[in-house]
C-alpha cells in the first residue's frame, strides 16, 4: 500500500497520540455502548466501527469482539493479531483514500467518556527502582545498607489489591486506618498520605500453571504500558507492614491511565537498563535494550491554586526491565493472565527533584516541597490533585500517555 | 408445611452432608453443564433442575441463574434470599410429599465432576492464629518477644495471587524459585514445601470504593467457608519476603475445597473466641460468639503408604475472627467484592500436636515427623498427598466440608 509521510488526519505535531502512537482504550458516548478505541491526535478511532466499515478483514474476527467493555478478548488474540491491527489503522491515517476518511468512525476525544481499559485478574506491584529502594532503606533502616540483601538478586515484589485499582479522574477520598499516634495505635485519617509515580504493564498472554516464561519468550507477553499512581498512606502502612508486607496502606486506591500504549509504539525508545552486578541468574537475564526512554512527571495542583511539577523522573532508571518482572513472577509456575497488571514500583531518579514520592522528595517529611502558590507540602493535603504524565520523544516521533490525575477528597 | 424429622432421603447419621448443612457448589456431569448443586449424604441436589421442577417461585429469579459456572451470581442475591433458597431445600428434603423425590434431581456425589465454586476477584490471607504467629516468631525472630508489636491490635494479613487458587484434586508441581544454599542464591526446586491450614471465608456481599463495613452489618457480608491450603515454600519465602511480604512463595498454588458451607449451617457451632487483651479499637469490636468450633485434621499419605494424621486442630483457636478480619478490610474503604476469599492464616493449636504446618510441625525441621509407615518427614517428599477435613458435629447436628486434598508431584 502508498502510504504518505503525514496523515490526513491532522495532528499536532508532539502531540502524545501521534501516529506513531495509536494506544487502546474503552470509550462510550450518550450513543455507543463501551466499546475499543484508539486515541489519536485530538480523536478517538471508534474501532468497532472501523471493522464495520471494512478494516481487518484478513483477520476473520467478529464485529463483537471490537464491542466489549474491556480490552482483555482483544488482547488474547495475541501480539501477532493486535499489532497487525495497529498497523493497518496506521496505514488507513496515511492513505489518502481511507475509508475511514468518509465512514463516520472518529468521535472527538473531549466527548467521549474513557473506561477501565482492563478486567485485572491479579495486580503485582514490584519494588523495581534502586534509588526508590536505597531512598527507603536508607530512612527507616540502615543508611550503611540501605538495600536489603535480597535486593540485587531478584525483583522483588508483593501482591497487590485488584479491586480498588481506578480510571484517571476518580477522585479518592483520604482513607482511614489504624495507625500509631503517641505510641499507641488509634484508628484515624491518614496524616501521611503520598503517591508513588509507577509505569504498569499489561499481561498480553495467559501461561497454564506450573509453567514459567523465559526472557526470550517474554515479548510475546508484553502488550502494552499505562501510567500507575500507587497511593500510599505512610503512616497507616509503617505500622501494619510487619511482617507481611503492605497491605491497608495501598488497597484503598490505586490509579491507571485510560490508554494502553503498544511495547510496538515504545520500540523506537528501548535503551539498556543499569548495568546489573551480580549478574542475575540464568532465569532473569535478558540481552539488549530492555528498558523504554520515558520521560516522567508529577504535578501537584492545591486547590485553589496552579499546578507545581514537583518531580521529574524517566522509566529508563528502573533497574530491573519488564521482561525481568515478568519472568521472575512466573518462575514458581504461577499462572499469569491477560490483562493482569504488573507495576514498577516508585521511579525515582539519581537526584533529589526525580524522586517519585513525596516520602522521599520531602525525606520524610522533614523537607518541605515548595509550590508555586507559597504554600509547602509534606505530604498530600485534602483536595490535591495530583497529575502525573509520561512521554516518550525523539526528533521524529512522539508517544505520550496522556495523564493520570485525581484528586484528594477528605476522609469520610 | 409439615416437616418430619427425617428426610426422606436415606442420609447415614453423622454425613459431612448432612440435612443440616447443605453447602453449595458448582458440578458437571457428561450430560450436565456446570451447575450449582448442594451436597446431601452422598448425592447433589441439582438446583437448577429443582427451580424447574417448581421450587423457589417466590424469588421470581430466571432459571438460568442456576445454570451458571460459579456461584457468584448466586451469592449476589443476598443472604436473605439464599438463606431462604437454602431453607426450602431443607424443608422439602423433610416434605415427604416433595417434587423433589420424583423428578430427576439428583445425581450421586461420586459420578459428577466438580468446579471451581467461585471466580475469585480477590484472595487475602490472614495470620489470625497466635499459637502460629508466636511459633513463626520463635523460629525466626525473638523467642522472648514473638509476636510483633501490631499483631493484638489489628489482623494482620496481606494480598494474595488470585489466579492460582485451584481445586481440590489438582496436583501440584513443587515450584522452582530462588532460594539461598551454601550462603549464595540459587533457581531450585524448593526443598522445605509445606501446606498451611486454613480456613477462608467468601465474601457475600460487595460494598462501594470509600466505604467501610461495621462488625454489626458483617453478617450480611459472610456467606460461608471453605478449607484452605495454603501451599508454602518456606525457603523461596525466606529469602524473598522482606521488606514487602510473602510473593513468589505462596503464589505457586492454594487449594479450596468444593462445597461452601454456609454461615447458617455453622451457627449450632457458634462460639466465643479467645479473650482479646487489649480491647481492639472500635471498628474492631465485635461481641458474642463469633469463632466457629470446627475440628480440623490434616493426613499425609505416602506414595504407597497409609495416610498418617499429623495434625488436629481447631477454628476455634483462631484470635482474630472473620468479622473483625472483614471490617479491618473495609476499615481504609478498600472495596470487597462478591465471590472474594479471606483465608484464615495456618490455625495452629495450643499444643505441638496441633499445629497446622510443617514448618511448626516439625519445628523448622529440627524435629522430624514420623509417619505410620515407618518413614519421617521434615517437609513434603514428591507424591506426598495432603488431606485436610474440617467436621463441626455436636449431638443433634454434624456439618462437614468434605475434604481439600492434593498431591505433590516433582518439579518441571
Amino acid at each position: 500500500m502508498k502510504t504518505h509521510i503525514t496523515s490526513w488526519l491532522p495532528i499536532k505535531k508532539g502531540h502524545d497520540f501521534s501516529i506513531h502512537n495509536l494506544p487502546f482504550g474503552i470509550f462510550s458516548t450518550p450513543t455507543k455502548s463501551k466499546r475499543i478505541g484508539v486515541a489519536v491526535g485530538d480523536q478517538v478511532l471508534d474501532v468497532f466501527a472501523a471493522k464495520k466499515a471494512g478494516l481487518f478483514v484478513e483477520h476473520a474476527l467478529p464485529h463483537e469482539l471490537f464491542n466489549h467493555g474491556y480490552l482483555n478478548d482483544f488482547i488474547a488474540l495475541g501480539k501477532a493479531t493486535t499489532r497487525a491491527i495497529r498497523l493497518e489503522i496506521q496505514q488507513e491515517l496515511y492513505n489518502p483514500n481511507s475509508v475511514l476518511q468518509y465512514a463516520r468512525v472518529f468521535e472527538p476525544i473531549d466527548k467521549v467518556v474513557l473506561h477501565m481499559p482492563l478486567q485485572v485478574g491479579d495486580y503485582t506491584d514490584f519494588y523495581s527502582s534502586e534509588e526508590h529502594a536505597i531512598n527507603v532503606g536508607k530512612m527507616f533502616r540502615d543508611p550503611e545498607n540501605a538495600l536489603l540483601p535480597n535486593w540485587k538478586h531478584l525483583p522483588v515484589g508483593y501482591h497487590g489489591r485488584a479491586s480498588s485499582i481506578l480510571l484517571s479522574g476518580q477522585s479518592i477520598h483520604r482513607p482511614y486506618g489504624q495507625i500509631q499516634q503517641d505510641g499507641k495505635p488509634v484508628f484515624a485519617p491518614s496524616k501521611r498520605l503520598d503517591f508513588e509515580l509507577e509505569m504498569a504493564f499489561v499481561v498480553g498472554k495467559s501461561n497454564p500453571i506450573g509453567t514459567r516464561i523465559a526472557p526470550k519468550e517474554a515479548e510475546d507477553y508484553l502488550f502494552g504500558l499505562l501510567l500507575f499512581n500507587d497511593w500510599s498512606a505512610r503512616d497507616i502502612q509503617k505500622w501494619e507492614y510487619v511482617p507481611l508486607g503492605p497491605f491497608l496502606g495501598k488497597s484503598f486506591a490505586s490509579s491507571v491511565s485510560p490508554w494502553v500504549v503498544t511495547t510496538e509504539a515504545l520500540a523506537p525508545f528501548r535503551v539498556e537498563g543499569p548495568k546489573q552486578n551480580p549478574k542475575p541468574l540464568p532465569y532473569l537475564q535478558t540481552s539488549g535494550a530492555q528498558n523504554y526512554d520515558i520521560g516522567l512527571e508529577v504535578g501537584l495542583t492545591p486547590q485553589n491554586g496552579p499546578e507545581t511539577v514537583i518531580s521529574r523522573s524517566n522509566t529508563k532508571y528502573l533497574y530491573w526491565n519488564m521482561v525481568q518482572q515478568l519472568c521472575h513472577h512466573s518462575s514458581n509456575g504461577c499462572p499469569l493472565r491477560v490483562g493482569d497488571l504488573m507495576a514498577s514500583g516508585t521511579i525515582s531518579g539519581p537526584t533529589p527533584d526525580s524522586y517519585g514520592s513525596m516520602l522521599e522528595l520531602s525525606w520524610a517529611g522533614s523537607q518541605p516541597i515548595k509550590l508555586n502558590n507559597g504554600t509547602e507540602r509534606h505530604f498530600l493535603e485534602d483536595y490535591d490533585t495530583v497529575t502525573m504524565r509520561a512521554k516518550a520523544t525523539n526528533k521524529e516521533v512522539s508517544v505520550g500517555f496522556g495523564a493520570v490525575q485525581s484528586q484528594i477528597l477528605p476522609a469520610v
